[in-house]
């Protein structure tokens, strides 16, 4: 049985190793985490089997899981590639920049390392090992952008994550960005902005926060995301996030300006277009 | 007991007549719809009990209820102003657009009629008498743009709608308009552009509709509405919607520029500000 180190044990790392945990109880996993909290947790609830530090875990694990935030997943690549690893280890992590990522791991590359990108496309507004689950990520599609791994490699972490029943999708790094900035940066950024507009709008016109319902609490509910995971995300994807921004505010100049004309018709054929498009989504799930 | 005509038998109507049925079994409902099927679904599980043509049920009724979409109301009141009702029948409607519905209702009073503009704030993305249930409004806020309605008449629909546990509020028709606008128009029309960006983007790039995770659906979820519902509502609230638009439009180009700029700084104080704002509407759900 192998032995997986995971680095970072807040939501997503914790919840990777429940599932692990689930699938194949006999797999030993090493964890480490900043925050001494979440390794405490997990040690004592046997989601992980120990607590070592970053260079030593690294040392002993056949497979290592990067779940930190992305600049950290960035140095810890660095920090890799000067380590003395098992001939056969590789390493995959669970940011959500890919291109940040993958420069890092081509170095590491480079150095005599082996590397999977991997992003599980699914996540909660809640934070921290507790609030992990090997529910959180279950059934959903999971992107891998394999950089230079085998195939025994590829199967292996597959089968590490068995438990999660994932929809495995392999992607460039490129085409993982574009993709992720479209079904997840974009909607964030437009919930951060809505609420904002919205947040102010009602405490000017005295309305109580108890007052909206189902309609702007639904389009607004990931904006209770964590601010420092969302500053990471948004500052590391700058350039794919501003692009679908900038297609979005042309979309929404089309409804503005349909709306203020009176064009009826127009306005009618952009929902209809939308409702087709999001009908398609919710038959699909 | 009062006779109540609901003119108007879809999602919202046929569930306010459910929420009086359950709340006061005694009391006579007289219905209408231009869709036969709705009245018949409704007579059929004796949620109604008659069926009558609208001048005919209105000079029947106590209480009178516009259900149908805001260009019709309009319609009807200027309808209900020729006709000779009951002294003390007053009218109600549920629609959406309060400044136009209540330009009409004004010449109503004049012509010697008694009007309560309201509007029940929840919904749904599905249509017609068969989807309504007296569960969807309930515990909801329910808006009261009382124009010349007594005491009693006000007090006597509260009491029909009792079943309902609503949040009544009392609002002058702009303050109504400029609350709707914010928490239900706005947040329909960003999810409108929001999926007429991604989804063009997503075929492009060969993703399954599949794909997308909770972020993305329950931002969009309402761009599944009803495509001539909304029509209607955009058009006949255009200058608020605008004005939202608007706003909104500022929000989102600081936020653009924060993080073209790289300027993390205000990219965290913003998605905090919004986070904080989202926050206390969940906590006073």
């Amino acid at each position: 049985m192998p032995s997986v180190f995971i680095n970072g044990l807040g939501l997503i790392g914790s919840s990777i190793a429940r599932l692990i945990k689930v699938g194949h109880p006999d797999v030993t996993i090493i964890g480490n985490d900043a925050n001494p909290k979440n390794a405490e947790y997990l040690l004592e609830h046997q989601i992980i089997d120990r607590q070592v530090p970053f260079n030593q875990a690294s040392k002993q694990a056949d497979v290592i899981i990067l779940a930190t935030p992305v600049n950290i997943i960035v140095e810890s690549l660095k920090q890799l590639g000067s380590l003395d690893l098992k001939p056969n280890t590789f390493v995959t992590d669970v940011g959500s920049s890919k291109q940040k990522i993958l420069s890092a791991a081509n170095q590491f590359v480079k150095d005599g390392g082996h590397f999977i990108g991997g992003h599980p496309m699914a996540g909660s507004h809640l934070t921290g090992s507790e609030n992990g689950s090997d529910k959180l990520l279950a059934n959903h599609t999971y992107f891998l952008a394999n950089l230079n791994a085998s195939d025994d490699q590829v199967k292996l972490l597959k089968e590490l994550l068995s438990a999660g029943n994932f929809n495995f999708q392999a992607v460039s790094s490129e085409q993982h960005d574009r993709i992720v900035s479209a079904i997840s940066y974009l909607p964030h950024v437009v919930a951060f902005s809505l609420i904002n507009t919205v947040g102010p709008e009602l405490t000017e016109l005295g309305v109580d926060p108890s007052v909206p319902a189902g309609g702007l609490l639904d389009t607004t509910r990931v904006a209770m995301s964590d601010p420092n995971v969302w500053t990471s995300i948004l500052s590391s994807s700058s350039e794919d996030v501003v692009e679908q921004i900038e297609q979005f505010e042309v979309q929404l100049q089309q409804m503005k300006a349909a709306i203020l004309n009176n064009d009826k018709q127009t306005v009618k054929l952009q929902i209809e277009s939308a409702k087709h498009d999001r009908q398609e989504m919710e038959d699909a799930k």
